[in-house]
């Protein structure tokens, strides 16, 4: 069978074992194949062939509820429910999703992009079943970097108590994105190196030794409930839930899986069935990936496993950026201390936990607890950096405000990927936190446009004593790092195309000079305020700016709503200025999946969109 | 002694287990009579009197770390660091605060407010002292509730794994705020049941046979590392995070916690202490609270446990109003659940907890998770009603975000609690959510102005398909139920004076009413604008408004970065209307404690300063 013949769960029902295989490496070329020539989630994919296949094979989707974790694992589950043709256009404007959405399909129930909703949702799910009297079966598939997850815990707990018929796919390949840190991995460690299944998996059998794979469960399966109790052992952390558990289950061995998923297709009540699968599995790049660089992959030539894209010489992605400033700063301050929830590899962290091993803290999938660890560390007067992608750092917003800024601790806070981030798509956009943050108190908020600037905010940041954000994008830029200098707070700077200009555009970020380069190659007579303070802003040049009578533009590539010109629009009003500003933004809806330009062209927030309003205000 | 004399620990670590425990007697007199006259938090303290003077007998704050989680049961030790004179001011505008504050004493080397924060502080602390060298004891004291919360879960996870050393004092009352829930509370209850303590006592006790309490800890305490771990069994939870566990201790027995912290002072790595305490112990009505109206009281006559505060003639409190509504549609939609993260008593739910209890999940103290089982359900179309103070709110900020408003999935969220909430002070402001959630899609935010509109906001959530927010303040308004009636979405109201006003005011909430009734009584010629949708605004009503040229006034009593004035503001400009718009609202800084019309009064924000704008606008 051809992958993109795949119409529905249905066409892999009537295949026996060995056609299942074939089907299962089938799908491991197909995936390499296309997500090399789309980029893509290639690692965890590749790491749940078999365990998707006997999920569809046992269970009836959409019927049962399939709900992937985080969901950039589900391309196998997109595969096999008849979405295969349409892998060519994966996270591309328009084109299939790299997560679950209800939209795309009825086999996807729920969706998610940020860690541990799962287990909420299964619950759920669950709950709304019982309560009409409905008769399916809950899958939630779920990581072992993100059950160790506060809100995994929290779901667990009521899970424990609700006890709602559910399975609990516990996807356990040792690591979430990078390496698996805390406690908690060395629980998933023991019961990875536990018996108990030994003794279910020999029990089982007899109970199918005449049950051929795939046929109706068979009525003593009723009794099979008490036996996975007697027979697991070495399962306390589930236990200690009211959890039954069963596993660890072999993730890349077919029957197994499938006998197992058609042992507790009935089970009572809620389950975790302990799966052990490798990410990677299949391509040896990925297989051998310790760091997490072949979790989420542009695209590669699959036989060297190089990357297609390149860095233009001379430039540094801003991450890294930030982190090599971090390692001068903390050769000469020992108190300067680096925290990052789970994202070392991502936040360019791992230069400074090699050489600052005792200084460098990774806190697992757990925003909530690294900020206010972060907020202990700058109330005992140690300098904490902290590094958390934008749209992560909203499961941190009451951290930030309640613990950080409420103390007014001098936390540094990097709040990367900020702005649109392209092919991950709505859940992963880095557009709010500007305005959520706006009204809290004591904090600043900055971006800097190049290289130098935000090595210079990072220099500035530990040289006061407030909470302070440095906001940086996705992508790379021109790097030749200079001296550090300080930058006075709520300063911003101004550049103009000539004494007596048409216009003035306040922007920030990285769109300043790219706004000063085309101003200049088109000779159009304009100023460009570079707002490297979202907050506090620059007041004395906002005056400047209210008193002339030039059209004035705020440039935005975040959220309109409550934004930098809200607060812009709050001053003018406050102050009593009548000058209308023309704002440039993201309106009030959610922004979908595509490249950075496509999407920024989309929401007429690119900087044509910005040159053709300049050019109407002038004329 | 008497107790107001206690000017530092020092001052009872010269005392017998005698005289301690007289000291523990008057502490708990001086707590019930002092708070049956200020109001505060009663039970939790009474809880562990004798907990907190064992803590300051054996270790030494301010060295030692004594870091109380949410810091509402901090009163005896802020009476033992030197505080009880401020008792009398309690709470109290200028006043000593309710919770642990580093202005008001080194003792104080952290601060909270929201729950399950301490065990990441502690971490900070631990670590601080670690890369400086430093030698002191950390100790963060968390109740039963709060050790259940994801962020402790994700604390515990690095504390387990990072080993620093502390004393995790756990607190186990078998309650939160009201009983607890969860599968947790069993793991507790078999912990509480266990005997391995028994073993330990009696070892402890030879360890112990020639130390007279008090005394330096025996050089013999470094081989009980070791000793510990051998004779404590059942105590699989805190194990499963790598921590060693001591317990359980009975919290009212001095010298056995006496004896149990001397022993542990000197463990190497982090310890759990699990003491059970009695919340409300030796005041019988707090004691025999099931319910937990005796956690937070005000005023109260000592002797019959009656309330002094009353509630005014046909008057209820605000989320009664809405759980009374509640019950009345469930009645005829069995799709309406309801859930609360362990506010039950609080929001007013106890009553549909027990006429629908298939339909009612309190979810523990658990934000996150239940926001995002809330979503679940409304994706199974059920429809889930969720009461959450808007200042605990903050923690489920991006499950809103990312799980209900994403999938524009339809949530009724009361947002219990908004605006400013008197005594409990910063920490328990509702005054953010505004401004936070303004550029949140999909998302309607509402406000009623009285109980009516509260029951017909209600009424309309449940007849859309959106996320809906009713925002409700803490207190009580007059309560005669009609009918219900849709409102239509983004609709505003205006009440005038006469046709031809002077000025016009844009309210929202129970103020609305209040500015209409002080105009009529001065004759003051206004419009009043109840603007019950904070989003989407009625746009139709606000060009209307700025076509006339009356001073235009918006009153906000929540954060004014970002918050409904913004939006007017940015209505006002895109749309090119010039009129200025006077704004009154909280500045950029957190608000203390104190009465609510004292906290309004001192921000400027309360109807009074209202007039005085109004007056100077129309003169």
């Amino acid at each position: 069978m051809k992958i993109t013949d795949i119409q529905s769960p249905k066409d892999i029902k009537t295949l026996n074992i060995n056609e299942l295989e074939v089907i299962a490496e089938d799908i491991r070329t197909f995936l390499i194949d296309s997500i090399s020539k789309t980029g893509g989630h290639l690692s965890s994919n590749l790491g749940i062939v078999e365990l998707t296949l006997a999920m569809h094979y046992v269970y009836n989707s959409s019927n049962d509820k399939f709900i992937y974790d985080v969901g950039h694992q589900s391309y196998v589950h997109k595969i096999l429910t008849g979405r295969a043709k349409d892998f060519p256009t994966l996270r591309q404007f328009d084109g299939l999703a790299g997560f679950q959405k209800r939209y795309e399909s009825e086999h996807d129930p729920w969706e998610a992009g940020h860690s541990s909703t799962s287990l909420s949702a299964a619950l759920g799910f669950a709950v709304a079943r019982d309560l009409n009297h409905d008769d399916f079966q809950v899958l939630p598939v779920i990581g072992d970097g993100a059950m160790a997850n506060g809100m995994s815990f929290e779901a667990l707990n009521q899970i424990g108590s609700e006890k709602r018929k559910m399975v609990i796919v516990f996807n356990d390949n040792e690591m979430s994105i990078s390496k698996n840190v805390g406690a908690m991995s060395h629980v998933f460690t023991r019961l990875r190196a536990s018996k108990g299944y030994t003794g279910f998996k020999r029990d089982l059998s007899n109970y199918l030794s005449h049950n051929k794979v795939g046929n109706a469960v068979l009525d003593s399966m009723r009794n099979l409930k008490n036996n996975i109790k007697n027979t697991v052992v070495d399962s306390s952390f589930f236990d200690e839930f009211g959890l039954d558990y069963i596993g660890p289950v072999d993730g890349h061995d077919l029957k197994e899986l499938i006998r197992v998923f058609d042992a507790v297709k009935n089970h009572d009540g809620p389950i975790v069935v302990h799966v052990i699968t490798t990410k990677g599995k299949g391509y040896e790049y990925a297989e051998n990936d310790d760091s997490g660089k072949w979790h989420g992959v542009g695209k590669f030539n699959i036989k060297t496993g190089q990357s297609l894209s390149s860095v233009p010489f001379n430039h540094l992605d801003w991450s890294s950026i930030l982190s090599e400033g971090l390692m001068e700063l903390a050769k000469d301050d020992p108190s300067i201390v680096a925290l990052t929830p789970a994202m070392c590899s991502g936040s360019k962290l791992l230069k400074f936990s090699e050489t600052y091993p005792d200084r460098f803290f990774d806190c697992g999938i757990a925003e909530e607890h690294a900020m206010t660890f972060a907020a202990a560390l700058a109330a005992t007067e140690k300098k904490p950096f902290i590094s958390i992608y934008s749209s992560f750092l909203q499961r941190a917003y009451d951290q930030v405000n309640h613990d950080v800024a409420r103390m007014d601790l001098p936390v540094v806070i990097a709040v990367d990927r900020a702005g649109i981030v392209g092919e991950d798509g709505e859940t992963h956009h880095g557009v709010f936190d500007i305005s959520t943050f706006r009204s809290t108190p004591n904090l600043i908020i900055t971006q800097p446009k190049d290289a130098d600037e935000a090595r210079n905010l990072l220099y500035s940041g530990f040289k006061q004593d407030h909470p302070w954000m440095i906001r940086i994008p996705r992508g790379t830029v021109e790097y030749k790092p200079k001296p550090f200098e300080e930058i006075a707070l709520g300063s911003w700077t101004i550049w103009k195309f000539c004494d007596q200009v048409d216009a003035t555009v306040i922007a920030y970020g990285d769109d300043v000079d790219k706004i000063i380069q085309k101003a200049k190659v088109n000779e159009i007579n304009i100023a460009v305020v570079n707002a490297r303070f979202l907050k506090p802003m620059d007041t004395e040049m906002l005056h400047t700016l209210f008193n002339d009578d030039n059209p004035l533009i705020v440039y935005e590539t975040d959220m309109l709503a409550g934004g930098l010109s809200s607060g812009i629009l709050e001053f003018k009003n406050d102050e009593g200025y009548a000058k209308q500003v023309k704002r440039i933004g993201i309106g009030d809806h959610y922004v979908t999946h595509g490249s950075i330009p496509q999407l920024r062209k989309h929401e007429h927030i690119d900087i044509n969109s910005l040159f053709d309003l300049i050019v109407r205000e002038i004329s």
